[in-house]
């Protein structure tokens, strides 16, 4: 899985930074989550192909999530897609869309609209599963986790000789298969293999005010993007506009046993942004900010 | 007059091009013409404060000149606007921007409706004039003739002293009054200076085919905008969508008798932009790219 973040500012863009986007990669499928104005710009620098991707999610309703998505849906039919877009939103980014697109496009558009407060799968497939969950904000928002499913079994080298099974079986073990050797014995696939590298989670926890409610939903993941609008010295402003400061974000962090931690939706207020690195460090060590172009692995 | 190019692209983002937008400025006002995605972030790299736009021209609804508008006008309200912004449009963009910002703003929109094939003034006041001619598109479409209104008379030096004028009296000279002297004789203003600057005139020609039935709207403007989306190349393709070659905006300069010519709206067919200016200078030598950040001045 691969994260890239397009963009990391906040309602206003300033300094160079622009609104709130991220492209995630699994099993060579793109999903972006929101697409600020300038979005599609931006993918193009970074040379993501805006055509790749198929699922589309928007987090709320607020101009620096989606003021983007019609640009980018033009784009696509201008590009001639005829590949079905699903776009995983509330409903009245359809309204916004129908208005200004209101001719057939060269390719379908799927809505699932996201109700207020539900939590629910919307992407299943056998290699990734998508789901949202709910998070507080000033209108109603969503965040999204994103899970690689459990790779392929792990071959214990020494096992496979000793049981004596042919090459050729080899990726029938790593899928799990038991093998049936020449006395018609079974030989257990977990005899021969270990546990494959557990599931990779990535959880985008969208605008919110502090809410260790949402621990529930993002418990362990590998990597979380937490926004982080202000510093702590703008600590009754965040609470006011339902945002989180940098402490905050770690927190959270610190509290679901995430590993990594990753911050963005800087105010425009701050030209430096270092110290929400500095601070959100100081309750949670391994957390980087989310640089735009910068790309997270797992 | 200052004109700035914010964006030289046309309907797909390509090469780093952004859509359509200019900002003319004329005696300390910003004029904003066409507003694609991405303007205000293209405004702030160009130093160009958005806060300073009272007037605001879209030459068509047409995405790629209008899909930055709500981001823009956010971004006003976000940095507390209280003065009014007049909007110069087709009646369709104001209902994309009640949709999407229902709420009131800390400022008033003014909206002065264009109607299909309208010739009239927009804005007048004493030292500038817009108005807007039609265009031949594919839709309803404008463009724009900026005239910076008559400087003041220029004095004559050697006629001042034979008539002994006061100093105190020269910048009403200047503003065309007589003098009367101690003798009340009348000194008519024609005999002690002459005529100021001519007018200067910018005109911006929006998306259209070729079409000689503009000249009567831009005949002898200093400077000229005029689309050039394909090179004689494409002529075919250009008159399908009802856009210009780069030889057909030199012809409709040379025809107007225009001073100068820029050109801009490139497909993102086209890597290279260079023989766009060739083209074009085999028609009409002063003609320039208009490229990105670049300022022209009258």
């Amino acid at each position: 899985m691969k994260i890239t973040i397009i963009g990391n500012g906040s309602a206003l863009p300033a300094y160079g930074r622009f609104p709130t986007a991220q492209v995630i990669e699994i099993n060579q499928q793109l999903f972006l989550i929101d697409c600020g104005e300038g979005t599609q710009m931006r993918m193009k620098q970074f040379d993501i192909k805006s055509m790749r991707i198929n699922h589309l999610f928007i987090s709320h309703a607020h101009g620096d999530h989606y003021f983007g998505l019609v640009g980018l849906i033009s784009s696509m039919a201008l590009l001639g897609r005829e590949k079905k877009l699903y776009i995983y939103c509330n409903a009245f980014i359809k309204k916004v869309i129908d208005l200004q697109i209101p001719w057939n496009l060269s390719f379908e558009i799927e809505y699932r609209f996201i109700a207020e407060g539900e939590h629910a799968l919307l992407v299943q497939h056998e290699k990734y599963e998508v789901s949202c969950f709910p998070v507080n904000h000033s209108v109603p928002t969503h965040g999204f986790l994103f899970v690689e499913k459990k790779r392929k079994r792990i071959l214990l080298p020494d096992k496979v000789k000793q049981y004596e099974i042919p090459t050729y079986f080899y990726s029938k073990l790593t899928e799990g298969e038991d093998y049936i050797d020449k006395y018609q014995q079974v030989i257990q696939n977990e005899w021969v293999t270990s546990e494959g590298n557990p599931y990779k989670k990535y959880a985008f926890c969208a605008d919110t005010i502090f809410n260790p409610e949402i621990c529930k939903y993002i418990h362990g993941v590998d990597l979380l993007y937490h926004e982080t609008t202000y510093l702590q010295d703008n600590l009754l402003k965040a609470k006011e506009r339902y945002h989180s400061t940098a402490i905050e974000a770690a927190t959270i962090a610190k509290m679901a046993d995430c590993k990594h931690l990753i911050i963005g939706h800087f105010s425009s207020k701050y030209k430096d942004i270092l110290p929400f690195q500095e601070e959100a460090r100081s309750i949670f060590e391994h957390t980087d900010l989310a640089l735009e172009g910068e790309v997270f692995e797992l």
